[in-house]
């Protein structure tokens, strides 16, 4: 199959063109002014639009079992709703069970995610730790082709990593030239406020983000950054959503340390006060962690994005319906943490970001597509535009608009955080893998068309911290 | 006993100015000029010095025992040795071991004090956490004058306390209107790394402060930091010694936290080059924690003493001799760790401060007596000279010099990290609870002279932070 | 004439305890616990109220010439409406024309201020430039106790100073002990956005705001904080407005350069979207220099006065009524610049202040009259309660309040900025030199009782400076 | 001519990978893993080596006349000397002196430059202001491919452009879509510390930096970039030397502003010390402005480069021999500016950077090549390694060293910076326009082959602030 996509203006991370594009056997053949392609080569007119990497999503949960269920999402529906919306490859998570061998947790999850239609990858996540933990780690890097190991900070009496695992297992990544990655939220602070506020009588929504304060979040990320450059290790945090975390990432960063940070589309868009919403449903619709913030945290993160302190926006993609958001009626604390995005991440990041001047189009080629590639190590396969690449791409109306709402949404859940909202500027057509899968309204997901990624270690800023931690060696002194 | 000081120039934290100061029974009973005072009042001539509050030291351990052995220098000889360099008031610490109930290790140090030649008081430090910790923290506030409590986040598999005792405990504080202190180290990475550096050979006092790099100050303070804010309760971070964890205190505090920094004379003016000392015995005179700094670090702390962010200096006297420091001869993290300097902090403070123009003489009296005595509530019985006050004076003279040796001090310890410097600026007579103890190179301190001092709870910024955390309070959604 | 003020709770910028107050001739005779005081002394009852320092406003303008019109309070009118708010000294402004000498202007402003009802003292504008201005500095400190030069950056063909004036006068500053003082706005940014303004048609007070955008208090802040530190003088900033300014002058705290700031009850409390008010004249009533801002600065201004990077509050009083606000009906840039204040300052601070917990008593009491005192050199005179201060004092109810209203305020203006605010904590009663001058809502201020108050050079903080000044003195290399 | 570059390996500032390179007709015409040539074509044999594009100095001045003489180095042996260096495009700049037309000296300088060996291209500098110079302005971006235009900040009674004239300009710049860039230090300043410093009696060299402190930097970026951010254009400061001026530049990035930085390699390599060296015509070769600064600047400067606060290498060459330099013996103040170091950039950079671990090998690329050409909107014509790039390709041999010396240098100058300096990294072979003019130590410049480069208008950034501006066009208020 080969689609020949013509007339359309080319935006990459680093400049926007006028080319047409050539793709066959899933890969772009060629990008130029006036492309010859094979009379049969299906034609795409992009007039008026532009063309665009395919989003990447470097934060999803599909099918996840959390907290005494598991989300509504499975990687067939979720993907299939990613490539609506212009996303054309996910990298999730794989949550070993304290105890649980990584390498069993991860062959669990690359049996589910074999539905997939999209590409996909995998980070593990280090809950628990021994030898046999170090010894996985390993072989996920050299044999399975994983180059990130998330740790959650929070979540104590369950998946948390206290600094006992921490450093081990950033230590670990380092030998290994994979980056860590962290939630950085304190648990035991968030697990003390959880207790003091039910004491309190205080059960319902509204709850929730009183028991994870912004601190919560600043403490950790400063943690983890400290631990990181003690060890001499890149970093990667996800799902910043308070400046508190935002000004320490930033601090390491203008020091010149190698800290990442992620942003959700959510915590960009929603505040807090939905947790008051009087209908309880609604309010604990929105729990997820950490919880959206305060209005004036989210102008702090678009500056995050503006000035490239952070590098990636994600959705965190984790869906619960109301009947599992139900089994924390009673308790704040139990209800299912998750909300949906992966849709929508794009357009309210076009609408929000490049209609309003304060990002500009490369830019958010770069903030939905190319840094994630980048920091994990598929590009130039993933996300850009050019001969060679993954036929990956978006074409995307700028005029195009619509309202969000559960009711129209593909994600398989009953609700929507963007309900409502006018979007200006949506992926007309979506190509992942050389297909053309999403056209003008219709969906075209192929159940299990989707492959999982390698992602190779020694990512870029590697060389430089080996080399800097090669001078730094400390040396005995003789006496 | 009665005593008039005449032509002297009276130095507060507020103001400078001549006045003569008539003392009798302890107590302050007059300044002004032309004072008259009876006939058989001992005449002090104070023509051409100054004459300013007694020193508080609030980070003294006098006879300690640590780490296997017992600090060499007991409460009366440190206390002795504190009056003839213009220290008259230590507050030492009560250091529970796990498990040891909190009044128990309280009277154990009382009894210890006893032998004091100057006035003293107590920290008391929270190793540990039940219910009977929770209620001795409250026996100590109401019924023995402590208001505040330590916290060491180092010394992992010892005294140290993690998240799940600091929350409790600095909520317990807040209740009280005590105030938390913390020794800021990251006891899990010193751990780590001490473990990294022995098996790689590095078993020499040069390890010791590549265990306990910058970053694992930095990382406690913005823990406690966070830790204080969510709670609502005031901090005070004993001996920051890097421009990390100064940082973190300035932030806060210019974002408006109560959080208050005290440095030591030691970080002010050793360098770590002292560790990579060709002498074992010299680098591990030297051995404390937190470890002295490269240099860069000493201009943070000058500038923090400047600002205010930094407001106490102290000395953490914690002698060990070179037998005892022997016991870490193949390992360095065995190393008793600690040095003196309480007779040296004031002499050792005008030099390099006032000398130099970084502080006035103002700031002087603030950084070496006032701020401790308001921040730990016995201001204004301590920390200045006001008609009322306990009579602890020191006649300062501007003009006197000697060279700092430990042949000469008079500190129980065979060695002095201030070994050779010159200083100008010395206490010419000091006076302690109205009693002439050491004057022109003569000491006459007396054993058991010394009280110990009850501080009050609920100094003056709880009053601020009260309120707040009250209009603060979380109310619940009726739905 | 002598009084007793009896069972009161007397708060100083240093501490908070009962004692009774014992005035005679002025000046403070006695602090204490049941003092004995002659029977015929007048006998105040603050049982259950606080007595603190009477307040210093250090930056008012009255009956101003300016912008064509002179300002309607005039130094009676406007001292005695500070008595009835619980101000008792002002720190008024001498302000020359370009190339009227400096002593003619002196001259003419104290000619103006004899018919004040409270003690009274001024900080001299320096406005141009040549050597006579040089020399009049001089007689100024050495003969006028004036310790204090303030300089416009703004007002651009008015009485701007540019950098030009700036060195060579904070330079004539530092070899006086005086200190320099700025208003910084940019004056050619504020000129050109004016003109920029007025050509796209935006003729009305909206305008005003949009002229004088926070960057250009930033930048000038900056400047002046630059120069300041080259030249090694201390520096203090007038009504700073905005978070643009408050950062420059933590930065250069942080690192212990001695700045200082002040900040008007008014930007504390009124937000920028007065200017767009429907009603002409109640959006010209705010027009004053810098503008009132959007919200986030005043939530910045709070913590700077917090975190004490914001030392003193004042009002920078200057009224004018409606018929001289009507002046600029057809271009915003010819409105009078001013708003009134001096009445309400302590009461809205305290409101706003003490009664949220954002400051506790002492800091109230330092930021409302103490530290004024100490930067411009007339404590403990001023600024203080102890024996030998002069008898400004205020018994200050705390459950007291009224709602402020043009309709009865005491100030010559015929609109308030605080309209209709609800304020809890009032001045019960003022005491000035001595003089019971406001008692329960009765004014009984005396036209010429106050007197001016000379300002002796040298600041405590000169000291430190000149030191390293001396230090730092830069060396020829001899080759 | 053709040449077929084998078996190297491309470094991009966006990725590493083995890779053929052919390049035909001054074009790089593919790309990729085995390429077939025609058997005419050169070939280099890269093995072992790095492929990098050709490094872009955007900051030299060619044959300046300047302080009453002509810089020594002209287009010719200058582009020359930068070829042997690895550089293969500089941008210069066009000063027209006060009151001239802009047109008239930039037809000046496009007549000297046409003896260029490399490419070439002209910022102009706006040095007075009046309606011609806004007209020019215009005609510069329209016609002549000029986006950016210099502002001195300092040489007072000079060109200096004060900020009557940085506005005007500044807006101007704007509405072109072109780039003000400034060099930041405040002239007044500087001017009355050079009175100071000679009425002291200091004439030396050393006075230079003296009157030159980091303070007058950070002072003038501070104030640009103010000005910057209230017109909504995007900003370039040239030269940063300072933690004072880097400071505020990272303030500004961190809050969205697009402001960019230049470092030069001498800023980054050599300390203030040389100033003292008691030999004059050692440290008089040293004087430029801004001055070398105390190491802990570097330190600074290098993690500006690392964290991409600091964007381009630059290195202001402008090269005056020893008889220039004695015009100022008796007064520093009358020394020429300027330095050499266009040969040397690269090899100095790749050493001190990449070598010990600070910069990755793309951080490389960016910083000498990359960057540049982006943001003066020449990428990807020049700045990459791409089909269809203009042929400028370095082959870069990591093993090769030498030691830097001005007996062997290309440069026309009698002086080397960087004297005796081991360099680790060289260019081997330099492609220039297709050719090969730099070949293991032979040059083949050629007087002439340069071309001037024409840089469009509207750099990507604009397409943001642009929007940004739009969306906050102020409205006037109906009454």
């Amino acid at each position: 199959m080969s689609i020949l996509i013509k007339g359309g203006t080319v935006v990459t991370a680093d400049q926007t063109r006028r080319a047409d594009i050539y793709v066959e056997d899933g890969v772009i053949k060629a990008v130029g002014l006036d492309i010859d392609a094979p009379s049969d080569a299906e034609l795409i007119d992009a007039g008026g639009q532009y063309v665009i990497p395919g989003g990447i999503d470097p934060h999803t949960h599909m099918q996840l079992p959390f907290m005494g269920t598991v989300a509504s999402e499975d990687f067939y529906t979720g993907t299939a709703a990613g490539l609506a919306g212009g996303t054309t490859m996910i990298i999730d998570f794989v949550i070993p069970s304290p105890q649980q061998p990584l390498m069993d947790a991860y062959k669990q999850w690359r049996g589910w995610a074999e539905k997939a239609a999209a590409d996909y990858s995998f980070h593990v996540a280090v809950t628990w730790w021994d030898d046999s933990v170090h010894a996985d780690m390993g072989t996920l890097v050299a044999e399975e082709g994983v180059n990130s190991f998330k740790h959650f900070m929070a979540y104590k009496n369950a998946i948390m990593a206290g600094d006992d695992i921490l450093f081990p297992s950033f230590s670990r990544a380092m030998e290994l030239g994979a980056i860590p990655t962290v939630h950085a939220e304190n648990g035991e602070m968030v697990y003390q406020l959880q207790q003091k506020l039910l004491a309190a009588g205080i059960t319902g929504p509204e709850g929730h983000p009183l028991s994870r304060p912004p601190e919560v979040e600043g403490e950790a990320a400063a943690r983890a950054i400290r631990f990181a450059n003690v060890i001499g290790v890149p970093l990667y945090i996800v799902h910043v959503s308070a400046s508190d975390a935002l000004e320490e990432i930033t601090r390491a960063r203008n020091a010149g340390q190698r800290v990442f940070g992620e942003v959700l589309a959510g915590h960009l868009l929603v505040d807090d006060s939905v947790y008051r919403h009087p209908d309880w449903q609604t309010a604990a619709a929105h729990v997820m962690s950490p919880p959206f913030r305060d209005k004036k945290h989210q102008d702090a993160l678009w500056r995050g994005l503006q000035s490239g302190n952070l590098q990636t926006t994600a959705t965190d993609h984790c869906c619960f319906c109301a009947d599992q958001k139900a089994m924390g009626k009673d308790d704040f604390s139990k209800i299912p943490n998750g909300t949906a995005g992966i849709e929508d991440r794009m357009a309210v990041l076009w609408t929000h970001g490049v209609n309003t001047g304060r990002l500009t189009m490369e830019e958010f080629v770069a903030a939905t597509s190319t840094n994630a590639a980048k920091i994990f190590n598929i590009y130039p396969r993933k996300g850009t535009i050019a001969v060679g690449a993954d036929a990956d791409i978006v074409i995307w109306d700028p005029e195009a608009t619509k309202t969000i709402s559960a009711k129209t949404h593909h994600q398989n859940i009953d609700f929507n955080i963007f309900e409502g909202m006018e979007v200006k500027g949506l992926a007309a057509h979506t190509i992942a893998n050389g297909k053309l899968v999403w056209s003008n309204g219709e969906l075209r997901a192929e159940k299990g068309a989707g492959r999982y990624v390698k992602r190779p270690a020694y990512q870029s800023v590697f060389g430089a911290l080996e080399k800097q931690a090669e001078l730094a060696r400390p040396s005995k002194i003789e006496r």
